[in-house]
């Protein structure tokens, strides 16, 4: 049993949404080679992979999260499940747009509370 | 590996939300004791108080589910994941409302290719 998936969460959520929005290059250390990540229509496997999408793939340079739902359930496999949902800005247009993401937390083998992102899925919802 | 996540989620999401909209109580097959359901802000474990709810404690009676996208990662852990996005209409209200699902997807034991719902996470997503 996992001690508290909601605590394991909130701090992993806390730290990723301060990285992603004012230094990017901090998120390399959550992911592993094994990771995923689909951002919008595009998918990434691994650190590099994935990070050098984050740094300089992404068309914007300033960007800002707003949490509005955080949900997480221990993913019954010894990972923690996360669903968030928010509102993104970028650049300086006025407008944010909503967002859900979903991450699978994994922790490091033989390192009980130091977890990775297996699985990142990234998706504007606009329609 | 698994032969083709894609497919099996796309099998899943569509019996899923067309068992949802005509009859809910079809649902039940998908989920075990073990499951774990987050409906809005409500908590759920297990088959019976899973579809407990989704049959009786919900407050609609129409529904309509719209999926605008659906992504799908092999969990690390030998399942899938699915995160999707869509609209909902319940009962005769004139405005869809978006709202985000995410799916863990695991295959019973010994049954490969038989999955059911080890997660289950359902939030509107209004603000």
């Amino acid at each position: 049993d996992m001690a508290n998936p909601d605590e394991i969460a909130k701090q992993f959520v806390n730290f990723y949404y301060t990285a992603f929005d004012s230094d990017r290059t901090k998120l390399q250390n959550l992911y592993r080679d094994t990771s995923m990540m689909t951002f919008e229509d595009k998918k990434f496997q691994g650190t590099q992979a994935i990070v050098t999408h984050l740094t300089t793939g992404v068309q914007f340079k300033k960007v800002a999260h707003k949490v509005s739902t955080m949900d997480v359930q221990p993913s019954g496999t010894g990972g923690i499940l996360v669903l968030i949902n928010g509102e993104i800005k970028v650049d300086d247009g006025p407008n944010a747009m909503k967002f859900t993401q979903t991450f699978h937390l994994l922790s490091a083998a033989g390192q009980a509370g130091n977890f990775y992102v297996q699985n990142d899925i990234f998706r504007l919802n606009l329609s």
